[in-house]
């Protein structure tokens, strides 16, 4: 039974789970912001293996396919999984720093010059 | 001011802003799920960079360091910000996606077996 | 002066130089093959950054631009440098292992089955 | 019969044979600098897996064992032939390169001031 979605469930909540997952194995020993930074890195080249060799456009359709995916939500997943981990073991408030993060990315990126390029703001 | 904040806010609310930030750019055109894959694995790679000659055990103290702690949030807000992208540009529920990836590591990594160890799934 | 290129420099020779790089600063200390491969995917990671927004066929051009191309040179020397170090640290025969896993590619992708064609070898 | 080693082995040996597996099998088309910096990337990745969970110190160990220590072979091996296939295919003098960025790296870590100490040449 599925109980988790997008709509309704708040990042608390995964971070909740995450946590417990992880203490129920006792793997905060494990868990050193290093180590799960090392992991998120690995899960993200996972995400790209599927990719490497399709044209940007085609990746678009490639999504697309039912049993790739399957793999790609689950590659997605783990990247996630880890970066809310590394939250909950330093304590980041991760909506907040979005936010934050959001805003500045806004000053670097003004609309009335980033509209359209994808040049690095030092570029604009 | 800040409004969002990992107790209250949702997925959704997040996966809306970085989409009207997208769209506002005119940026969608460029976000395949291939270049997402890849600025995410990048900025992973920026996160990494925090603690590569650091060891494990001194990374948990290294991240409360309010300098370091401000970029590291951002490297860590980057990531998301992509996976959450990623999610926009190929219509996944994360939430969801996280429940069924989380049940079937519970299978892989039952407690009883798991606990305590950092192995494989496939050497335990 | 450049006296390294291609055409005559070994990798016992690029190795050696390498190492004494590590070995004046007393870096070996630093360097233990988790530190090395997480500096070489970090550094990989900065080499994607030039691609990250242009297609595929654009890059072929993009690596002609000779500001752009001398950074690109210096990522993807930096990641072959941390390669190497890692190969001193742990003490492979970098050549010989090159050749061994190109004789397994080899086997995994005959000309063949493989002509042309990107997928992996379990789909072939 | 293993013919390469790196004592007598120079990179344009080795540049021909990897340029000679992907044009027998006419992969050059999917050999773009974006594509190969993305797998370079994702094998980097699959190197890193081996070291997730353990220390720094317990790394060096890590790669002795037998069994490990193959598997960790075929992934540095990976890495550098994506290296040297992108090499190959922007037409750059890789050991040129290494001593260009080997003087830079010099210049930002002086012995003197550098010695001993991990931090980045910003704050030394």
């Amino acid at each position: 039974m599925s109980t988790m979605s997008d709509d309704v469930t708040t990042l608390a909540e995964i971070k909740a789970r995450v946590l417990g997952f992880a203490q129920e194995r006792d793997w905060e020993q494990f868990h050193a912001p290093k180590n799960l930074s090392m992991a998120l890195a690995a899960e993200a080249g996972e995400l790209m293996e599927h990719f490497l060799w399709t044209t940007s456009e085609a990746s678009r359709d490639a999504v697309k396919e039912p049993v790739k995916r399957a793999k790609i939500e689950e590659e997605l997943s783990d990247v996630v999984i880890y970066a809310i981990e590394f939250a909950n073991m330093t304590g980041i408030d991760l909506a907040a720093a979005i936010e934050r993060k959001m805003a500045a990315n806004a000053a670097k990126y003004p609309v009335e010059k980033a509209k359209g390029r994808a040049d690095k703001y030092t570029e604009l």
